[in-house]
């Protein structure tokens, strides 16, 4: 039952989406909580930590990125008192100048993205992607 | 420079270790918050939501797994107000009941642990591990 604090928290999860989607390099940091125990996992990588090396990661991303779009699936999102979090999958349609316009690459990973309440609204304070190697085990 | 509170919150991240490596189910349940929000990912799965499928999934990987040590290395808590994670590398060392006593698998994963604080002290939230399959990218 989705209620309003679930909306907000998911819109600010759309937003992040769409920032990387548009190269927002501006956009995306200011969805960041302003806080030295950021941490951001891109898939297969190590983690990034501190708002100097999460942003230039970001910018990094969007600099070798010509096209990318995403198809967020299984989006869940949960509220526990100035913490929440949103669980999706990302489907993932990329482009870079290796691939011609006819030609797209894809992928699919899991994202947990966890957002803070602040004074500004919820704001992101970990992003940790990991491609999807294995079908979900009986527990689901 | 870790103060009381970090080393709180290491201290449960510790004891969530310590609980897959001696399969003790009971000890990994106390751990968790108590919210219907809890997520675990394990490497290479889509995501695991609510308490019984979490806990289902810990009892499938304790009944799979004969043995299993983790050496955690690169590890970096943050807090934040009511809540806290944790960063890490697991260097995994098992073996199942196909691995001999000489033959063991290994492997390595990176770990987000996102803790909330609660009446009874720092429980985890979120687990999202990862395979690791590439090396760091320049930012860092």
């Amino acid at each position: 039952m989705p209620d309003a604090v679930h909306r907000q928290v998911e819109a600010v999860n759309t937003a992040f989406y769409e920032a990387i989607e548009n190269a927002d390099l501006d956009s995306m940091l200011d969805l960041w909580v302003d806080d030295p125990g950021v941490v951001c996992v891109h898939p297969g990588a190590l983690p990034v930590r501190g708002p100097g090396p999460v942003s230039r990661s970001w910018a990094v991303v969007m600099a070798h990125t010509s096209y990318i779009q995403f198809f967020l699936t299984d989006v869940e999102v949960a509220v526990h008192g100035e913490a929440a979090s949103v669980t999706c999958t990302e489907n993932v349609l990329t482009g870079d100048e290796r691939t011609g316009p006819e030609e797209f690459g894809g992928g699919k990973a899991v994202a947990t993205n966890v957002f803070l309440r602040t004074p500004d609204g919820w704001r992101l304070w970990l992003h940790h992607a990991s491609p999807v190697l294995a079908a979900a085990d009986g527990d689901r």
